[in-house]
């Protein structure tokens, strides 16, 4: 695994999603979380990248109220790396933007856009990976991305149909990619993954700035100019008003269906990398270690005849009798207790409080006590 | 119904129970606590009997440690009807002291000892029956104990066997007592229902003072010198140093044993009212209103799927999906989860805590985020 002094690192760390309420809070997002005791996800994220991308090379993109959070996790960045959105957009225009900045600075600038609210269990394999995926990447208009073995028809996702191989590349075979289906029916995945042919798209992709710049220019023609705007005023007296005045217009829109299902050129490298989107108490249940009775638990405790369950506590007891298969997790000024089949319907109890009006609920700080 | 000026209300307030664990602590048992929302049992304790006696003729018997506790909550008793007791002793000591001192103030004391930790429903049949039973207590040397007709074959209480029928005062019937049996097995325990000729000792006498220091002298000498000598240091310098000594050396035990069961003239009024020991959250549960879903619910809450449950809650949003037949009880600093049907084993919660050390979950007070 060589060090490629071109290649840099783009983190994306903007979401604000709710599905890990009562701990995901609009003031502290899923990425911004420590859920497995190993430093929060954006921690992760930028440790386990550490090892192949110096810091100067890593940029994290996020949302502007975010920035200081960002800086305080991950002290090691340059500030200047750390670019906050006055609002989310999508990751087209998040990803073309780093793309503009880092194009600037290195024309044969290679990018892995890598993602702040997955866990990867198996780390070195990752890097591996992304150092494949970069030699690969390197051949002008290649959009590169890495997939995952599906595990169950997820209709959730996005899937990518691979066609004939590419090149194998220390181990790891990149292939051709045929076709993306985003979030297909219930059916359907259930076809793609029997078939063998699919991968989960990741949301982590591999390219040259110059790459991604080209095929925004040919696809996304408005978004386009309206990047070689915001670079063009760099290092101007303007560059802040024309940033924020610029981005305001841009259309919100996904990399995939803004880029990736149009893109001339794209192939995908699927890794084995222990993935898991956490995209719920329970993805993240089943992802950390659990004791003998199968219940994974954190903060103080006392549990009899509970078993598969899944306890989380900031600071509060929790005693539990004859719970099975439960989630019970705990914050400062919110309990949420559910059966572990059920942590879908968390974004429900999200959206009537909203209802409710009981926003505080979803804005505040969870951890008043600390 | 009339008010008789010789009758005293005794109100037992010393316990110290786990069983409404986490809410009921050390520093804060449940007689002192709010359970129903319309005041604390303590208060109730005094508000069900203040129609029929007045404040300066209501004594309160505790833990010297709760005496600040019981006149914050009771400012309408004089401060010299709280007595507190250096250690709990049981109830025939307690009970002891306060006839002691009631004979010295009024030699034709009647005493109507009442429970600080019961609900009672229906609180004017209730009044109806101390005041009947104070007339029938009124012939020197009769005990008088309140009957519960048995819902369930229950071991852990006293049963009362009825014999002949002794009088009828305002349509309620008084019977000489044939048998006390303290908490018998399931199978006599079933054959006692059956029979419909026994009560559960509800622990609310009524007799006069002189009537059972008699029986005291009589079954249990040792403490009626005890009591004898504490009453007679009263009013001189020396009374504190008495009373702590004397009581240090009081062996523990409680009225039924000591007395109830061996006295010569035992009397019983079965009554219907509305009586609950709370001996668990699922009996409390069962007491309060619940809505269309069967849900007993306090404080903030969003609750999807959930029916036949108890929620409480200080101050924090519960949150709850799928919840059945199931119990939460949250406070400050500890949080219970558990089936309806199992809260009997909140106290093997406690007894844990007590093995792992931590008491501070045992001792604390509930409400720190007050």
């Amino acid at each position: 695994m060589h060090r490629n002094e071109h290649l840099y690192a783009v983190i994306l760390a903007g979401g604000g999603g709710t599905r890990l309420w009562p701990r995901s809070r609009k003031a502290h997002p899923k990425q911004f979380l420590d859920l497995t005791g190993d430093g929060t996800m954006l921690q992760e994220a930028y440790t386990r990248i550490a090892p192949l991308i110096p810091a100067e090379r890593v940029l994290v993109i996020t949302n502007e109220s975010y920035v200081d959070l960002v800086c305080e996790q991950a002290p090691a960045l340059p500030r200047a790396n750390v670019i906050g959105e006055p609002v989310g957009r999508g990751t087209a225009p998040a990803i073309g933007l780093a793309a503009a900045l880092l194009r600037q600075r290195d024309p044969n600038a290679i990018m892995a856009i890598l993602t702040a609210d997955h866990l990867i269990g198996r780390k070195e394999t990752f890097r591996r990976a992304i150092a494949a995926a970069a030699q690969v990447a390197n051949t002008p208009g290649r959009l590169v991305t890495l997939g995952i073995t599906p595990a169950y028809p997820e209709t959730g996702y996005g899937y990518v149909e691979r066609g004939p191989e590419l090149v194998t590349l220390d181990g790891m075979t990149v292939y051709r990619v045929l076709r993306f289906t985003e979030k297909p029916n219930h059916e359907t995945a259930a076809r793609f993954v029997e078939s063998g042919h699919f991968s989960w798209n990741s949301g982590m992709f591999i390219w040259r700035a110059d790459s991604i710049l080209d095929e925004i220019a040919r696809q996304m023609p408005e978004l386009s100019a309206q990047l070689a705007a915001i670079a063009a005023s760099l290092g101007r007296p303007d560059e802040q008003a024309t940033y924020a005045q610029v981005w305001m217009q841009i259309r919100s829109e996904t990399i995939d269906f803004g880029v990736m299902e149009g893109a001339r050129d794209t192939v995908v490298l699927p890794v084995d990398i222990g993935w898991n989107d956490v995209g719920s108490w329970a993805a993240l249940a089943d992802e950390l270690p659990a004791n003998e009775q199968g219940n994974v638990v954190q903060g103080p405790h006392i549990l009899l005849d509970t078993h598969d369950s899944f306890v989380f506590s900031e600071h509060r007891l929790i005693a539990a009798i004859g719970l099975h298969h439960m989630i019970v997790v705990d914050t400062a000024d919110a309990l949420l207790i559910c059966p572990r089949e059920r942590a879908q319907e968390v974004k429900k109890i999200t959206e009537m409080l909203k209802e409710r009006g009981m926003t505080a609920y979803l804005e505040g700080a969870t951890s008043r006590e600390a």
